[in-house]
């Protein structure tokens, strides 16, 4: 009913919108002008302040509930209350927003109080992250760096059986707009046999979707992977800022660190399940000759259902380009179908060892590439390990990161006789190093 | 003056306490019996509890707001206060458990109700705990396991340039006494081309110096080594739980990750760096040869005096133990003068690239194992990874840990002249797998 294709909303910058027609509608923390951070729903070019609608009484029961819990700075206490909760939330948002909804001449007449236009506002963290974790899902991305990083072995005996991740930093992980510092640190530069201290000369971002958990599941305890999706509380755009000269010479023997750790960033919307409901797809068959997955990671209904067709964009602002008025420039168009692994195989694999996933904790899938090198989802991939420039529309060119560059990843859910929707902007610029 | 060896309290469990007399005063988490979880300092067999004090008026200034600070329930607060008021709060403590204190008269008045019987209290864990970092820096545990993972190259290149850690997870570091499940996992057990799902097989403990973080710095900056040793609250004794046949398989390229992340237990009691002032000594020379540490990692002060002298013990209680009524077996008695890095070269380290370090986040030392048998702080490296079984005064054999054992931590100070300290315990018995 919620994703139906011809509802309208009586908000009219929601019709027809690119990212946030009423068939969206995702949650995010947000401050309007002067005023503290509190929870709201994307419908068009406006927010739907929870806070204020609440206070109206537009909402009962469960709805009621849910939204008081996302009222407040952060919505983990709303993904805490699980996925039932969540669709009674969204449901009534879809009748209180669609054309010749009762409540219309209520919610109109509270003006910008209920309705402030997002570009008025500061979008915040929509969780306090509980943990990180960083999957390494995308299977052309860890072709493409394993080619680089270990020419005669990219993929790893462990890659088609095991969902591969490590866990990342927390608290760095930042709202999109907020700027990333260049990062200093150790690297080993070629021919040298000691390595240097400074800046960072192979910055990177990289292309993931980013998950965010709900309901979590007790320390011992494991996530079946039937009951995996009702865990995941919506999505996002993510970029896992990479240093990549730091990682090659930190990553060995325990993983990324320093490479990565100084920031994380991920779009401000968090789109619901139930909004991807029609972008829901068959996992992608896994070509001839490759392992089946052991039964722990196995359900046929995630397999008929667990793929995931949203298409992900990453765009290039350098400051040249703005001096010259030029608008980004695509860098790549590349689809979560490139996942090896389904969302609820990664939440299954995660606590199948009794660790205890938390509302708020927030997965990254790995940079998504796909096949081609218009769809590599990384600079490393693209400029071949930093080997063929990039040339852009400015004139200039890129291997890696320049200061003053901005990163913008954007996404898009398409379907015949369907409303696209998507997920905003995760955008962040590069500041020199200090 | 608050180490002063001559010091004695009228607290009478103190005096000569092997682990809380008067000169250790550490902080923690406590219950009291059917109450609610609050902050407390240990001396001797019993806990100052500090909302009680500070309701009875004990405290003034930044010893009062500290102690304010530190009576919720959590110490992230009192982290945040930073090493000043600490320092403030360990100075009036000193003077009020002090023989002849002025306030002795009211506070014995006060009884159990100022100072509970530790044995009738809840330990819990001391703060919620941002982020985990485990690091690496035992150097004969990285060269022990190097050789049975890698034994052509046991020693990566980066060891002695950088002070190799990852990220651990945060959700399961539970405080001493909580019991662990043992994992279920993916292995591949030798011989076998493809994995088999199942109870881990070969599950471990590991040795480590837990640290505390103070005082935090924003995004994008740097602690500077200088500054770094600010920044540590306090101490604990740490066992990161491994899963060794699961880390064997999963390890690569991203580093552990379910191996660990089932759980991590901590000692409740905060040892101060003040406590730990008579215990410093100079970072132990590097071996001839041996690269000089960048110059972000090399401070003056911290190379005369950034050493600590801790004794370090892992004992093993074994169900049939239990039964024969023995005492705990000592499985290693090693030291914390084997770290290759310092605490403060390792916070330095961890922010150089910008991460953000919180109060309330947590590392771990590392396994720190001497360079004797007796003094390997992990099974994987006192049973040469499995291959020669431990016997036990039970007549049991061990090559890892079965269902039932129970693992304890324990740290002791001593110095002639100086009465000993202590950590308390770690402590965590196995469950068998769901």
């Amino acid at each position: 009913m919620s994703n139906a294709a011809n509802r309208n909303s009586w908000v009219s910058s929601a019709n027809g919108h690119p990212d946030f027609p009423l068939q969206n509608l995702p949650l995010g923390i947000f401050s309007p002008p002067g005023q503290a951070p509190r929870g709201g729903v994307a419908i068009g070019e406006r927010i739907l302040d929870l806070k204020v609608a609440c206070d109206a009484g537009l909402f009962e029961g469960e709805a009621q509930a849910a939204a008081a819990a996302a009222s407040g700075d952060c919505l983990n206490a709303f993904f805490a209350l699980g996925a039932s909760a969540r669709r009674a939330l969204r449901a009534a948002l879809s009748e209180l927003l669609a054309a010749g909804s009762p409540a219309q001449a209520q919610m109109e007449a509270q003006g910008d109080a209920l309705l402030p236009a997002m570009a008025d506002c500061q979008l915040q963290l929509p969780a306090k992250v509980g943990d990180y974790t960083d999957f390494y899902v995308g299977i052309h991305h860890a072709n493409n760096v394993g080619k680089l990083f270990r020419p005669d072995n990219p993929l790893l005996p462990n890659y088609k059986h095991v969902p591969i991740g490590y866990h990342g930093r927390a608290s760095t992980v930042c709202v999109s707009g907020t700027p990333v510092r260049r990062p200093q640190g150790q690297t080993l530069p070629p021919g040298q046999e000691a390595p240097s201290f400074g800046p960072s000369k192979r910055l990177d971002y990289e292309l993931e979707l980013g998950i965010w958990i709900g309901q979590g599941n007790a320390m011992g305890e494991a996530i079946a992977i039937g009951a995996a999706g009702e865990h995941v509380a919506g999505f996002c755009l993510l970029n896992d800022w990479s240093a990549r000269d730091v990682q090659a010479w930190e990553y060995q023997p325990l993983g990324p660190f320093l490479a990565k750790n100084f920031a994380t960033s991920v779009s401000p919307w968090v789109v619901m399940p139930e909004a991807l409901e029609p972008f829901r797809a068959a996992q992608p068959p896994r070509p001839a000759g490759d392992p089946q997955p052991l039964p722990y990671l196995l359900d046929a209904q995630d397999q008929a259902h667990g793929g995931l067709d949203i298409e992900l964009e990453v765009l290039l602002l350098t400051a040249a380009m703005r001096e010259q008025g030029l608008a980004p420039q695509r860098l790549a168009l590349s689809n979560t179908r490139y996942m090896y692994w389904t969302v609820a195989q990664m939440v299954a694999h995660h606590s199948v060892g009794g660790c205890k996933l938390q509302p708020g904790d927030l997965f990254g899938s790995g940079t998504l590439s796909g096949p081609e090198p218009t769809q590599f989802g990384s600079l490393l991939e693209s400029t071949f390990g930093g080997k063929q420039p990039l040339t852009l529309a400015s004139g200039e060119t890129r291997t890696f990161l320049e200061d003053g560059d901005e990163v913008i990843l954007r996404a898009r859910c398409r379907r015949e006789g369907q409303p696209a929707i998507g997920f905003g902007e995760c955008r962040g610029v590069l500041l020199p190093a200090r």
